[in-house]
């Protein structure tokens, strides 16, 4: 499966990944910060959104948790714990939704430096299942992804 | 690979799990209960040592930690979130352990009434690599599980 929309590529590699890569038209060290920031990733995680960061203690062991609220009173709780937090260069840690609690998704996000100012930022998903893989696929994440790096894209154009 | 040692059975069914079986000679309703009761479960689960329940939802979403003290001084936080909770059935939970955070394990427990006052206990841990299994296989898990079990046999004989 291949599918590419709104600037980025989504792949499954394997039988328990999606792979999204994405180039962001600004410098790593700026990218870095929209990830890690949290009062900057606060403005785009929730693609319009708004999202309280809870916990988001960005090293390896640290725990965090972010809260979406949707304009319908929807409330949607995120967490998970950092494997490894590798400035700048890489984070891997885990991700769950509170509507399908220990259904435990290992994240992976490696930033590289294109050298011409943009940066190419792929995210891996490992899901513990080919079932749980493909229940992501069919959530509609696709579209919410593709919303959330539109608020990056212009989030990243506003900290030049 | 397959060892039977100290009344369990361990198997690999799987590249990616790591299955153990146990009878217990006890009602699956006392056996559930050292399994949720946390005044119980601090009784048994580290092995004679020291546990301080710190969270225990017993409920699907609910998150659990546990914090062990060994003698040496040596602190052991474990921790997870409940995925399905079936009383005196199934339990399905993540496990990780702070030494390794984000190496998540999920852990499905499953209680049978064997019809003559003993429970069959078989836990199945399943990792989202065969590295990840193979490393918990050579930790020294099967013989910290076995003094565990003992415990928890001793406790089931004074619950009576």
């Amino acid at each position: 499966m291949i599918t590419t929309a709104h600037r980025h590529t989504l792949t499954t590699p394997t039988d328990r990944t999606i792979r999204v890569e994405r180039i962001l038209d600004a410098p790593r060290d700026r990218v870095w910060r929209a990830f890690t920031d949290t009062a900057l990733l606060a403005q785009w995680w929730g693609r319009g959104n708004k999202v309280v960061i809870e916990r988001s203690e960005v090293e390896r062991g640290g725990h965090w948790r972010y809260v979406e609220h949707s304009p319908d009173g929807g409330v949607h709780g995120f967490e998970g714990r950092y494997r490894e937090v590798t400035p700048q260069d890489r984070i891997v840690r885990t991700f769950e939704w509170d509507g399908m609690p220990g259904y435990t998704i290992l994240e992976t996000a490696e930033f590289t430096d294109l050298g011409d100012g943009r940066t190419r930022v792929v995210s891996t998903s490992l899901f513990f299942t080919t079932e749980e893989r493909d229940g992501m696929l069919h959530s509609g994440m696709e579209g919410g992804m593709a919303e959330s790096y539109a608020a990056l894209d212009k989030l990243l154009a506003e900290m030049r």
